[in-house]
């Protein structure tokens, strides 16, 4: 029952029975509990229980396990844990976009590794030449441009690219119960974060809007940039040069780089976030660590420890043991993505 | 008069004849507008008019120059800015005090520069090898050691050490008209960020207690760490290798990359903050760019142009053509520090 029903029915309530009264009061207070309910997209498994007893504990004054509002960073990982990341990582499709935008101003890439064999669409032959590869494709279209162009760039492909099963577009890819956690904690006096693999200036253009999260609270991997004065506008230039990779052991290194803080609460899905789970709970006082296991081949997809894009596989061997909490998407989230978007 | 004294006065004053309530009333006024002038230890100068016109004007909502919360970024230099450095910065003293503490595990520096020279306490010898001497003299005290250990080494030195003139703990030496600004930035809305040449890690420590400025809003210069699990505990390692310099046109890369947002209000007092203020008052809207102008060697010092430290001498040039505000230091600030440590 909505709030403004209840609202429009209150006049006649109020000159109807007792009765009818005493039934209102009771409507009225399962319609708080209902809207009371922060996590409506959890089903009511362990997961979302050790998730609100945590966060009771920590924001309960008074109690031994509270803990500040300063000190309250929760990180999140982005790729697989608040949007999909499948088939394939939603920035590598972006980088083969870019590609293809850019050929015809490159006839040289027609016999030239990797480009050749992405133009061809043969993503394993252009993949063959491992990382160096992967960083030749990045830097062609993720470098060489001012930074305001970049975003402009992100801007336009993320408000037009579409997801090749679904059709949506890729922000219409987040998970509805990440979006839910992240206004609780955030309602809880928590600060979020995004601390991903993914490129920073790729994540920051519409981080904001997406998920609440302000530009100033991602971390990622990033190029270098060169700042220069061009006909008296200052600009920054991104070089094709890495400056910093936010991956595996990178992960503590760049929370500790940019939030210079030890976070209480982590959230990944990979063995990408394994080192960031370690180090946000292995320390004193209260925290805790999640894991998003894609175990949802109907709603979403199914994959773990074979898996080349966000392998679980340490993860899910030592999860009990360090005291990280699995979920299920299959059984621990009532929906996948936006309803209104489906 | 004080607030405790009205509500003292306040039964006699209800029991007093009509003309000593009026006068009450008056005087109530007169400490309600003291109250609220949340800059009294500025003088009543064009800088401080131009600080408040600019807060007024971008946060009322309505007018063409409203700025949404959200991008009311103000970045503050530190050293000369927030807090002094002179005679030397002090983040050179705390150098300096390192190698005196380590010199003992180190009995091969009496034979080697820079350190046999800085034992001797003749600084100007010790720096004659340049900018590899000035690291090497950094990386010796503070690289090799866990990120908490660094921390613990911080706290303890800045909780001891004291100023060569005035005996006061350094973090009395932070100017009290710079804590009322970022307090009234941050009552308006705003997010202050440090924006500094120093470390990084050598100023998170203490800026949020001394400044109000949590650990992720501190920008500084910085040196790689390494992440590392020791007897099952995840540390991260400080590397004698430079990651970042914050400095010059070091500062607007720094923004971007910590920010990741253009600020639109900076104060810096150096040219090493020139490209700060350049970056952030060359693009469209309203923007404001401020210099603290050494001025004031009875108070604190005197120093520009010549100086070694905090040279300021193309800000001066420039700084009316860009529309920055020069704040003398002399003439528009009532107290320096905070009268209570004096």
């Amino acid at each position: 029952m909505s709030k403004e029903l209840l609202t429009w029915m209150e006049p006649a309530l109020s000159l109807a029975m007792p009765a009818l009264g005493v039934l209102a009061i009771g409507l009225a207070a399962a319609t708080a509990a209902q809207a009371a309910d922060p996590l409506p997209s959890w089903s009511d498994t362990a997961a979302k229980k050790a998730i609100v007893e945590f966060v009771t504990r920590v924001t309960a004054e008074g109690s031994p396990d509270f803990v500040p509002a300063a000190e309250r960073i929760a990180v999140f990982d982005n790729d697989g844990t608040l949007w999909s990341e499948r088939p394939l990582p939603f920035q590598a499709v972006f980088a083969l976009d870019r590609i293809k935008a850019l050929a015809p101003q490159h006839p040289e890439w027609k016999e030239q590794e990797p480009f050749a064999s992405l133009l061809k669409g043969d993503l394993k032959a252009a993949l063959a030449g491992g990382e160096r590869a992967v960083l030749q494709v990045l830097m062609a279209g993720h470098a060489g441009m001012t930074t305001d162009e970049f975003t402009k760039i992100v801007e336009d492909w993320i408000s037009t690219a579409r997801h090749p099963k679904t059709g949506r577009l890729y922000t219409e890819m987040v998970y509805q119960p990440m979006l839910e956690l992240l206004a609780y904690f955030r309602s809880n006096g928590f600060k979020t974060f995004i601390v991903s693999g993914g490129g920073i200036e790729f994540m920051r253009p519409w981080a904001e809007k997406v998920y609440g999260i302000p530009p100033e609270q991602v971390v990622g991997s990033s190029i270098k940039t060169k700042y220069e004065v061009r006909d008296g506008k200052p600009i920054l230039v991104r070089l094709p040069e890495t400056n910093f990779i936010d991956d595996q052991a990178g992960k503590p290194v760049g929370i500790h780089k940019y939030i210079g803080r030890r976070p209480i609460f982590a959230f990944g899905n990979s063995d990408g976030d394994f080192e960031m789970l370690e180090y946000t709970t292995s320390a004193p006082g209260p925290r805790l660590g999640l894991i998003v296991h894609h175990d949802d081949g109907e709603r979403e997809y199914a994959y773990d420890r074979k898996s080349s894009v966000g392998r679980l596989d340490r993860g899910l061997d030592e999860a009990a043991q360090r005291g990280w909490v699995l979920v299920s998407m299959k059984d621990d989230w009532r929906q996948v993505y936006d309803a209104g978007h489906r």
